[in-house]
């Protein structure tokens, strides 16, 4: 059952992190995980931190990378205790951190403090040459802090704002991939994550600015759509 | 509206870890906390890392302890960082550390690595004279797992075993709270939490075996309970 959509297989493997952070998973399932994003080509795989190391031996030498999470998904460790999580899980082969801002402190209006929480994590990621992503948990934020959370990601230096742990009360929306778009300008990224399961939310996220998704269903999304490639379609004998 | 039983609200209340995990919780939540802990008389309030500092300068000098959380709540962190965790927890004031075990290595029958992994974070927390807690996420756990990591937790030295950490997909129930005594015996403690919303589940999990509560409704618990001493009763003037 396909569906009807310009987006092939491919082109939307590339824009996600397939991903599986329940506390459950075995070896075994980061294993599996590693070996579909390789066959259909993902951004990513995203794991905990007690898997990066594994993933990054089986992704070696592979066009995948690993994300990985810091504060996970509670943003409320301390800072040193994220940059160390950080720093250890960039020596392990992640090339990617999702760090969930501390949320507490932003409703609190402890604005600098939060900002330089982000700064300290996403300095060890550049210093690494990696990428650092903001988690900003917008199901629990209303309008207003959803702005300032971004703007301090992006005064931190976050190379992505991510809607969502997949955790919360609420995932991705369409309305709020919109408003991260308009905050952030089109130079930093936005990651829509949380609750994403099938092609057709996978594509409103992507139209409604997001560049990358995280999702556990990457499976049942890319088999949803057409695996054709414009190679093939040239190359289909003329009747 | 009381309910008809023996606890006391002094009695009851000596047994909670009054909680608050939320990760949108601000520092005037976490001073709440405290004060309602003190005044009722609990156990301990239970509060993450990002706020262990400010609840062990409110109940300085007082029998509230603090009680803290690592590798909260999936138990996917590397041990490195759940001993740096409670590390640094430890030193800024927190009496008791509740640690997840790592349930993805646990379902995989990676038993000494589960072992080793609370074993270093139970070793820091007894280093500094503080209490270690197990959290099982028994409703991720079979019958057979629960009582394989109870053991697992008991022979790395654990001061407790504590059914759930709240954020997973059930609590604590009596049939569980039950079978961790049986399984830990009568020198290691058991902590119901999860779900505990009432005084009459309080109490029907005291009654099965625990020996302390994790509950964010302590206030709503212990309201439900008579306040009276037995002093009080014994010096009503006969009639």
């Amino acid at each position: 059952m396909n569906v009807r959509t310009a987006w092939t297989r491919e082109a939307l493997a590339a824009r996600i992190d397939h991903t599986l952070l329940r506390p459950e998973a075995t070896p075994g399932d980061i294993d599996r995980l590693c070996e579909e994003a390789l066959r259909y080509g993902c951004a990513a795989v995203c794991v905990n931190p007690i898997y990066v190391a594994r993933a990054a031996a089986r992704l070696a030498g592979t066009p995948v990378r690993v994300a990985t999470v810091v504060g996970f998904p509670l943003g409320a460790s301390l800072t040193a205790i994220r940059v160390a999580e950080a720093t250890l899980a960039l020596s392990q082969g992640a090339r990617e951190i999702d760090m969930v801002l501390p949320i507490g402190l932003l409703k609190a209006g402890e604005i600098d403090a939060v900002r330089a929480d982000l700064q300290a994590v996403i300095a060890v990621c550049h210093a690494a040459g990696a990428l650092g992503k903001v988690i900003l948990e917008t199901a629990l934020l209303t309008a207003e802090e959803k702005v300032l959370a971004a703007r301090l990601a992006v005064e931190a230096g976050a190379d992505f704002v991510k809607t969502s742990t997949g955790f919360g009360p609420g995932g991705a929306t369409v309305e709020d991939v919109a408003l991260l778009r308009r905050v952030v300008g089109p130079s930093v990224g936005v990651k829509a994550a949380g609750g994403i399961r099938t092609a057709e939310q996978a594509i409103a996220m992507l139209e409604a600015g997001a560049d990358r998704l995280g999702t556990s269903a990457t499976v049942a999304i890319l088999e949803a759509l057409p695996p054709a490639s414009p190679t093939s379609e040239r190359e289909r004998p003329v009747a």
